[in-house]
């Protein structure tokens, strides 16, 4: 199993769509999980066209139900459907979703392989909305002009790593092995202690990854993008258009790469760029400016972490 | 005002997009109108590449209600309404499109500055469905899964041209001349009776343009497309795959090509390819052997007649 997150980008661009930007949507892979945030329209072409195997796609995650985020999700499931993806499919959204999709997926949708289930969050209140053996996926509600969340990926706490020289030198049984792991000491059958931190070392750290689009310059985020291995920020506009920014709940790039500064973060992904402008150089220089380690989206980029 | 009709591929491919080739989408321009006919998803992106004006777009023609054919409709309306169109946009279909779109068009489509105003056809039988002073759009049953049309866009008969020496040579008055136009004899102020024919010329011939997708092979549709200065007409599989035709109620390139040339038509336009072919050579080559004049559709072809 990788222990990396993979991120990819399948549309980089915002509410109107450009010749090298799609709309908003964006893969995660995790744990050879496969996560889909957010489907504007043509996501399935993007996937197709970069030969990304959505076979293990199971779960979506829509931030809100704006055009841009979410029409490409009747087309991708017809597609799924006709190439025999059989994992059922669980779409976490706004809870008026189901409603405004249905009909269309009675209609144009039937005899997939697969169940379409829909999982409502509350997107005015941070709940967690998926949990597996290693992973948790959490809401971060935004700023926006409907209700918004932006989401939270996070490793659960690994478990420590077994010095095997150690292991050997007490004759730790296999059964054992698994509770030593998760921190427990180990006693010899002469009834000695064996500390754990003599038998293991620290667990790799647990990753974290923030998505945070759309949504106006949100400062009491910062705990929580805190520390992130990755966090994908919207930068759609230039601080020189800071009220147009404030005026359709928006973020510019100095806004962008002032929470992932002031959140510590490791490194930030910042697009959703707005289609004015002909260039993205001038919004990457400005969230450079403030943080360093900003890398622009584009369509078919992939990062891992 | 332009006499060419411009036929502009946008989608090429079938159900299932591929890289190169999205969902099917065309745009006709006649007369300076600009006529969408079919809207799979991605679309807006497509004329967005070709740097298409869509601003004169006012009439969209869905053929029938399969994903492929109709996806692409919310989002290009709601880009339209990020871009300040203001022509109404009427959708001509199969009546159950418009409770298909409704409550999505009500949710994502808000302060339109343009009316979206459905004009339901019965796909079982022929109709006109438009009319304008110079231009005639037909239905064209045809024979698929689900009920589906053809569309056949036809200019009306034309006037006369005036041959310029005789209007001088007779003096004819300038409110005449538009019934001359028409066919009418002209009576000198002697009452002498001058035969129309002497005075103008034949008008040029009514340009004819026949859109058939999706459809099984349907030769009962040859009366229709006769004397078509163009015919599109889809060719999703090769012959050898005529059994899968069938099953599936579409046509071979062999197919496609016997309508046009049973049809007498000028050009055949060969589209909506199967995601299966890894090149489409065979199926251009397949057509041609039995009608030359063939060209195969590729995302962005323009083709005037």
């Amino acid at each position: 199993m990788s222990n990396q997150f993979k991120f990819t980008v399948l549309g980089s661009g915002s509410a109107l769509p450009k010749k090298d930007r799609f709309q908003a949507a964006h893969l995660l892979e995790v744990h050879n999980k496969l996560f889909l945030i957010d489907c504007g329209e043509g996501m399935q072409i993007q996937a197709f066209r970069l030969k990304y195997s959505l076979n293990r796609l199971g779960h979506i995650f829509i931030s809100h139900l704006h055009a841009d985020h979410c029409l490409g999700l009747i087309g991708l499931i017809s597609s799924l459907g006709m190439t025999g993806h059989y994992t059922n499919i669980e779409i976490h959204s706004a809870p008026e979703l189901e409603k405004l999709l249905k009909p269309q997926l009675d209609f144009f949708c039937q005899e997939l392989g697969f169940e379409v289930i829909f999982h409502p969050f509350n997107p005015r209140k941070k709940e967690i909305i998926f949990e597996d053996r290693t992973l948790i996926v959490k809401t971060l509600p935004l700023k926006h002009r409907v209700p918004t969340c932006g989401f939270i990926f996070e490793e659960k706490p690994k478990e420590r790593h077994l010095i095997p020289e150690m292991i050997d030198a007490f004759n730790i049984p296999i059964k054992e092995r698994a509770l030593i792991k998760k921190g427990k000491d180990f006693i010899t059958e002469e009834g000695e202690i064996i500390e754990n931190k003599r038998l293991t070392k620290e667990p790799s750290p647990s990753k974290k990854f923030v998505y945070c689009s759309d949504t106006a310059f949100l400062p009491k985020i910062v705990p929580d993008v805190e520390n992130a291995d990755c966090l994908f920020h919207e930068a759609t506009f230039l601080e020189e258009e800071t009220l147009r920014a404030k005026k359709t709940y928006h973020s510019t790039a100095k806004q962008a790469a002032t929470i992932a500064l002031e959140g510590n973060v490791k490194k930030l992904i910042i697009g959703h760029f707005s289609s004015r402008y002909p260039s993205i150089d001038p919004i990457v220089d400005e969230a450079k400016s403030i943080f360093p380690y900003t890398i622009a989206a584009k369509d078919g980029l992939q990062i891992c972490f």
